[in-house]
């Protein structure tokens, strides 16, 4: 891998070898589980108490895990359980269980953990008096704000919003985002319909809401959405989200339309004119719905890239389409960032790969940025009174200041330059692999994406646990991709622990 | 007042002298504000370290508070602003601002604040190891949690789980914990329509669910609520929120059903045959909906006091008829606790109130335990699968470890049994001043009910106006409710403040 050097502050520090190796202990071989651990002092180069790889002592769960998730079962749901997790000993890139097992994390809590476990600039933060004090006097935000709220956002939220979006309304996580989001669309798009801000509600009006019911002769609306797209889980964000009947069974929802998403095929310059025409028939159907559908959308929301859905990629062009056609019909453009947002594609926003003449409506926020929120540009998108969008937190001022060091720290080492160079040497390597165990490492996508890597595997779900015992924690989405979703702090010589892990599994379906 | 001991660790404390006093300063009177400074040792027996009463420099908000409310404008909304809030300053009992104002806070962040700003209990719990953890490795709760997250649990959340409930599902506010709770019913009902947990979807059921329709032949289920309930902001929760159209606006909703709450009048004992009569009224009208109403309800919600509506009470009577129904009927009974929950009502839930002789289905929380959820007991309320009730986060263990915290400190303090001899004392002093104030203090409510108390005033909006420049910030709910919702650490030194700046409202409007 190239030599390079990292600015980490006022130093210039060169990284260790970055070779790194592992091997399995021929000792333990023969065992149901595999014992493993790394032999480099492949040490990050941000933050030196990283261990030097992968150790895995015990199968996973182990045996202190199997007995703790006993006693947790009795009080917590822990079917979707994945790995008993010892934070404490968790450090960087590297994730610890209870039974000494460290593996690399490039599932990060579910693309959630921007800086890596115990990171030393988030326990500084965590000891502050600010961090204190937001998180033992919690106030009610929108009632109560403390007297330096607007420097924390400035700071802070606001400091990395995307451009042309200057205001916030802070959430609570993922679900409340895309759903406050969604609430401001319908207030702005009926107020449009109304005559504008200041006419005002008619009793009819006031009296049918209170009925769950719209006064006679009012239009209703939809949020549109994509097939295979996920939004959350809440009632509202749940009848946008169209991943897997599992989220949805059961669960009464809103008549709204979804769109079909392209779904590119791979590799994308063998597949050009199709693709292309893919993303042509999306766009004159989202059109076609704008226009036609029973229950017209006032907002079209779409995410970058879909992450839970099995990380389906379209082109800068489809989404300037889009832009497009929702401008031309009055149709609020909303772009869900809770997962591909805050650096993970190699730019801090991944809408930002489309080159927008003009910017989205709203941009959600959550996962790595340890809160949640929509950006919004337009003064239009605050509802023409107080207390229609309100809640009593409001989000959480503890999360917003941690926010805040977390855009420091990516400030200060460049962590989103990092993503993009390291995503680029990690993608490269894997296209080696593809080629090297054809079927395997399928439809590679996320060329100039960062580290927002997926491919497909024929055994995925066994794929994923063998992962872990060659060192590796990985997620999956939709129903055969694994995807990456290292941290921000990943770097080349991960990338090449990564590597060698997936070639391990590929070679032990053989 | 009555003198008494209060137990604080292993020392027995004597309150102060309590005959709190103020009094304007004579020389501002004449001025647009009143300036006001309290001149007594008025000092909480629990917190040494609280002011010995309010202190009123400016207007509020004064100079410096609306120069900063000015710029926080700019990027986030403060139409919704009460009073911006200096918490560094802000202690115990009293909520300060940036010009020096000191308030009483008998509002306390929309009852959110259990024991106080600046607890030194929670200033030690926010500076340990585990809460910093928690803070900065935050975990996908349900994927991978804490190796001892089944201790976290049982130590705080679950320590002062509701009788006959031994399970939770973590959450992040009041929304999203009644939302899950729905779920969770709907699940629930439609698993005993297809005959039990071990049938399996059909194919039909998931394609249905993809397009957001119910397969054919199935029936659809509702959750039925109470006219001027509130039950949170987002799609599900809001459509059965009840209280004002503000909240419900063009925002689209279920086709639910709303009972009528029984509105009883006051005082209790001159109103007894027709309040009997109305809460009768009023359960035939449940029972009626859950036969007739054409979305029949798999679930009914109600809060023990309906709180953002209005402050409307029934008897222990009307909700053992309430579970009797929902018994006999198949339907699940959901007790929102989010306001009421958690000490405030001189129990620690107020469903204690009732003596259920057997419990509800399913409690929700959140405010004053910093974190939220919902308690059950019933293991067929866990989904037959994973991922069917689950999202990235499903709380936050730095908030569940915070509640921890107030849960042992409201032990330690015994401040539940504080809460309802305070409430005691404040109630009969507040009938005192409905006597001496006739229609000031309207249908005075919350007797026995520890602080939990409130009135209606005809000026109701004024009144909330004025009790801040006599030093007290209080809320309102519903059309004419003043509310009462002081923190558990609220003693009877500080009822005597906040009846005298009642009392000086009150004749400002003579």
């Amino acid at each position: 891998m190239a030599s390079r050097v990292i600015r980490t502050g006022n130093s210039l520090l060169r990284p260790l070898s970055t070779s790194a190796a592992s091997r399995l202990h021929p000792a333990l071989a023969a065992q149901s589980y595999r014992h493993f651990t790394a032999t480099t002092s492949a040490m990050s180069s941000y933050y030196s108490w990283e261990p030097e790889g992968p150790t895995v002592k015990t199968e996973i769960p182990g045996p202190k895990a199997k007995a703790a998730i006993e006693e947790l079962h009795e009080v917590f749901d822990t079917r979707s359980l994945n790995m008993l997790t010892d934070y404490q000993n968790s450090s960087g890139n590297y994730i610890a269980d209870p039974d000494g097992n460290v593996l690399l994390d490039v599932y990060a809590q579910i693309a959630s953990i921007p800086i890596g476990y115990n990171n030393p600039a988030l326990i500084k933060a965590a000891r502050g008096d600010d961090m204190i004090n937001g998180l033992i006097n919690r106030p009610a935000l929108g009632n109560f704000p403390p007297k330096d709220w607007a420097e924390v956002l400035k700071t802070g939220i606001l400091k990395v919003a995307p451009k042309g979006l200057n205001q916030v309304f802070t959430a609570m996580a993922g679900s409340d985002a895309n759903e406050t989001a969604y609430k401001a669309a319908f207030m702005w798009r009926r107020q449009h319909e109304r005559g504008g801000p200041h006419v005002e509600f008619t009793q009819q009006e006031m009296d049918s809401a209170m009925k769950n019911e719209l006064p006679p002769g009012a239009k209703e609306y939809s949020i549109m959405s994509f097939k295979t797209a996920f939004h959350g889980r809440l009632f509202g964000s749940l009848s946008t989200t169209r991943s897997k009947p599992i989220h949805k069974l059961d669960i009464p929802s809103f008549d709204w339309p979804q769109a079909t998403f392209p779904l590119l095929k791979y590799p994308l310059e063998e597949h050009v004119e199709e693709n292309h025409a893919a993303e042509k028939a999306a766009l004159e159907e989202v059109e076609h719905l704008i226009l036609n559908y029973r229950v017209p959308p006032c907002a079209v929301v779409v995410e970058p890239i879909q992450s839970e859905g099995g990380d389906n990629h379209a082109s800068p062009e489809f989404f300037r389409g889009l832009r497009e056609i929702t401008r031309k019909h009055n149709v609020l453009f909303i772009v869900d960032e809770v997962q591909t947002g805050v650096g993970a594609t190699g730019k801090f926003w991944a809408h930002e790969h489309w080159n927008l003449q003009d910017p989205p409506d709203m941009v959600t926020f959550s996962k790595k940025a340890q809160t949640a929120g929509y950006y919004f540009g337009n003064p239009e998108l605050r509802p023409n009174k107080p207390y229609r969008q309100f809640n009593t937190w409001m989000g959480d001022p503890a999360r917003a200041l941690l926010f805040r060091a977390i855009v420091q720290e990516i400030e200060r080492l460049d962590l989103v330059a990092n993503t993009a160079r390291v995503g680029d040497y990690l993608y490269g390597k894997l296209e080696g692999l593809a080629k090297k165990y054809p079927g395997q490492f399928d439809n590679l996508r996320g060329k100039g994406m960062g580290t927002f890597i997926a491919f497909d595997n024929p055994n995925r779900d066994e794929f994923l646990v063998r992962a872990k015992k060659f060192g590796v924690n990985i997620g999956g989405s939709g129903v055969s991709a694994v995807r990456l979703r290292p941290m921000l702090i990943f770097e080349e010589r991960h990338a090449d622990i990564l590597l060698e892990a997936l070639e391990k599994v590929v070679k032990s379906f053989q």
